[in-house]
């Protein structure tokens, strides 16, 4: 069983690292990280940077792919980046087809969202109902084969959870332990539904600003 | 304001990836990756490579280190591995010195959890207790400026207590909010209290012969 975690410039570091550390600790399954070159490749911060050893031209069969957000992805997914492209070559063989946070705009671009429910991080549920989907308030969202998660930190929850449906209850628990998944986050505000809506407001400033320093 | 996240070949990927994430999203705050040498750097799984741009020499006065864990860990604390002389001259100065899963072994081996109540990954409290702290079965612990935190995942609970102890649970709540980390594991099996007795067993026996492997 092939996982391919497929990477982009620009790409949120824990969307994909949350689901690659819970990947990884399954037996006998290849998790390869793959983009459109080899070589260094940096987050959204510009402060991680990765070594990449695998091209998309590589990685043409995963079994299951996944797909990070980032806030570069509305420019990705309306110029057909070679990551969008990599996922419509690919979707039609896969056994699953997987996104986290604005991952899920890269997933429409490429028209695998057409008429599913799907989620993504709460600040972009107007741009994945431009691919087509009904956007669905839920941390993981199964349609058939293809997954999609919340923002940034629900990858961890989406993995645990493929894990569970692919390889059964106790793998997933399995795992969980080993990585001592047992939330205790100091504040119960981690929703749009949950937060406090001067918080909500500020927030959704700040990722308003982010995405268009990118776009600019 | 300066937090320090010191790598060494062999880290695991998630225990510095969650609070990197977390730390990178507040204002006006200098992030650094930093480990022995520059270039490129493997995580525990050798899938995963980081090409590192800062040398322990060059980040001699952080505000805030953090140090992850990795099943190399007890390997480096007992032959006093540059990051734990790293971890011993720095620690003097700064505000906060703190660790992921078994990163407090190496806290522990640099002399800095001497008579304190630390945590760990669950499966090395023993160790933990050899360099002179009392392990303690909680998510994150604070003693002084010296706060630990359980196993993997526990990095991103401790680095959002840390937000909110320097910043205020404003900021805290903020960058919740916008990793949108309201967690939803699958199960409520994520700790060793929680856990199927014989899933714990496996999962034991899994990280005592991957750490043996480490050692051998």
């Amino acid at each position: 069983m092939q996982i391919a975690i497929g990477l982009y410039p620009g790409f949120t570091a824990l969307d994909a690292i949350g689901p690659y550390q819970v990947f990884t600790q399954v037996p006998d399954v290849d998790v390869v990280l793959c983009a459109e070159r080899t070589g260094r490749l940096s987050d959204d911060n510009g402060l991680l940077h990765l070594d990449v050893e695998h091209t998309f031209a590589e990685v043409t069969d995963p079994d299951l792919l996944l797909v990070p957000g980032g806030f570069i992805t509305r420019k990705l997914a309306r110029e057909r980046d070679p990551i969008v492209e990599w996922v419509a070559a690919t979707h039609p063989s896969t056994t699953y087809t997987t996104s986290v946070c604005t991952g899920a705009l890269l997933l429409g671009a490429a028209g695998v969202l057409e008429g599913l429910d799907a989620t993504t991080h709460w600040s972009a549920y107007d741009e994945l109902a431009s691919y087509g989907a009904q956007p669905t308030e839920q941390r993981v969202i199964q349609q058939g084969k293809v997954w999609t998660a919340a923002g940034v930190s629900a990858g961890i929850d989406l993995a645990l959870t493929l894990l569970a449906e692919i390889w059964g209850p106790e793998l997933s628990q399995a795992v969980q332990l080993g990585i001592e998944y047992d939330p205790q986050p100091p504040y119960d505000a981690g929703s749009p539904t949950k937060a406090d809506p001067e918080i909500l407001d500020l927030v959704r400033a700040v990722s308003a600003q982010r995405e268009a320093d990118v776009l600019a």
